[in-house]
């Protein structure tokens, strides 16, 4: 069976993608691939995306510069999840996220204390102001 | 605003849930979550998901006793996606994957050499059977 073939595609044709830096196993981003984004992606060795908002293959990087290097490929025991382990290039550190942050996984859950609330906490700071990495 | 609303809900209800171990950084499973298991995940420290095939809440190791202590939980740029740092109980090494293995990802793409076609091969060892651990 073909290799795009063993990969269950959902009623969209998507597969749910998670993107991990090969150095620091960050997790750095959540996106979805059709089989024409998975197919590129091992031909170019870069992560070519399916944007579900803008309908269209989405290349990483291709305004932003924030590309991303795929060291390796791998599919989850139901085949229907890819993990991507990769290098985020295009600024040192690298800038995975649209907000200018490393990762998009930028904000944290706080528990209340005392019956308060809990609250999500951004805590990871922004490397590059996104008015600059989207200004072309 | 509500935390548990600042999450922004797929149209099942849902949203998409990636497990990492603390220690290690190993992505080990994707899962997804409804309002209710996110509550008692943040409630109890330890993961509890919302199992699609069988359409209820999955207190993550309630069989198999592969339970995953919660150390953080973190939500992504657009609040449709949650990251969880986790430790894998129940077995040394961590068992997350029903197969047995540690982590779900286990299958990694080979290219083909000369234009032959890729292959995702199984590369990570089971290090339990999983017919003794869902024996019960």
């Amino acid at each position: 069976m073909n290799w795009l073939d063993k990969v269950k595609w959902d009623a969209q044709g998507l597969v749910p993608v998670i993107a991990q830096e090969a150095s620091t196993g960050d997790v750095l981003m959540f996106a979805w691939m059709n089989r024409e984004a998975l197919t590129k992606t091992a031909e170019l060795g870069r992560a070519v995306y399916f944007s579900r908002s803008r309908g269209r293959l989405w290349a990483k990087g291709e305004e932003s510069g924030h590309v991303q290097k795929v060291h390796e490929m791998r599919l989850d025991c139901d085949q229907d999840v890819i993990l991507l382990k990769v290098t985020q290039l295009g600024h040192e550190p690298g800038i995975a996220c649209h907000t200018g942050r490393h990762t998009c996984f930028y904000s944290v859950f706080e528990a209340g204390d005392n019956g308060a609330e809990g609250v999500w906490r951004e805590l990871d700071p922004v490397l590059k102001d996104p008015a600059t990495i989207y200004n072309s």
